[in-house]
């Protein structure tokens, strides 16, 4: 497990997200990671997620965004609090609010790589814009309003 | 096929979608039709689209309103233009921006119900407002501002 990959720090009973957790095994394993005061994840997608053929899917875009925003959120509040991520308690972020705006056809069979920026971080909200580029060139863009998970999200006790 | 079923009047080549397609065999299969100038649309998510567990995976939630809003919006296109749904040249619509907000987490393994409003209908672009309630309570919301594809977008000799 690569340490410095954000989702690899989610307790075990909050990995099985479809877009970022570690324990789906059909789902999109999105990893983000700091590149200085931004949060870069990388992802090539599965030719299923056609939007028209040649071309990546709207949902899935945002699913990507929506992932690499609430890991994020994560990573910025453990940085603000100045403790190491993955320490307990957890600070597991849900989204609340997703916006995203296609700029451009984004081309399937290409790496797409997400920036994200942590633009407001408060003690139980953080605030992640995110570009999203495809060989250099802006396809999409969002922002993620994710709120700190509450307590009862976690069962401490997986079901599986 | 059911003709009231929004999607199956696309065009083949552009039935590919992941979450709306009808020759996507991987994909959601979105179907969206007229409840009177509301349109409908009833998913039950496969469980591998989790958050955690117990709960609808968000990214899944914003692919079944992009497409859900897609699809109503070309309905709606064909309705202000008194055309018959699929009738050529085809009013396909792609989303430029999509908002989502996450009212309360989504339960698994019920049927989650879309309910979208056309609140905009010009000629090239069309917003739809959707509704997302489970058991009859709201848990998200969402804003599809869809364009009309360009065609450019339809290849007219599908690469498959």
């Amino acid at each position: 497990m690569d340490n410095d990959v954000f989702q690899h720090h989610y307790p075990e009973d909050v990995s099985h997200c479809y877009g970022c957790g570690r324990l789906n095994d059909q789902g999109l394993h999105v990893q983000s990671r700091w590149d200085g005061e931004e949060a870069v994840a990388t992802h090539v997608p599965d030719e299923k997620y056609t939007a028209v053929p040649g071309f990546v899917y709207g949902g899935l875009i945002a699913s990507l965004i929506d992932c690499h925003g609430t890991g994020t959120a994560s990573a910025a509040a453990y940085r603000m609090r100045e403790r190491e991520m993955g320490s307990e308690p957890p600070l597991r972020f849900v989204t609340g609010r997703l916006e995203v705006n296609y700029v451009a056809p984004t081309p399937m069979g290409v790496p797409l790589e997400l920036r994200g920026t942590p633009t407001e971080v408060k003690e139980k909200k953080v605030v992640v814009d995110i570009t999203m580029t495809a060989e250099g060139r802006e396809v999409a863009n969002g922002r993620v309003i994710a709120v700190l998970a509450p307590e009862s999200m976690f069962s401490r006790s997986p079901k599986e």
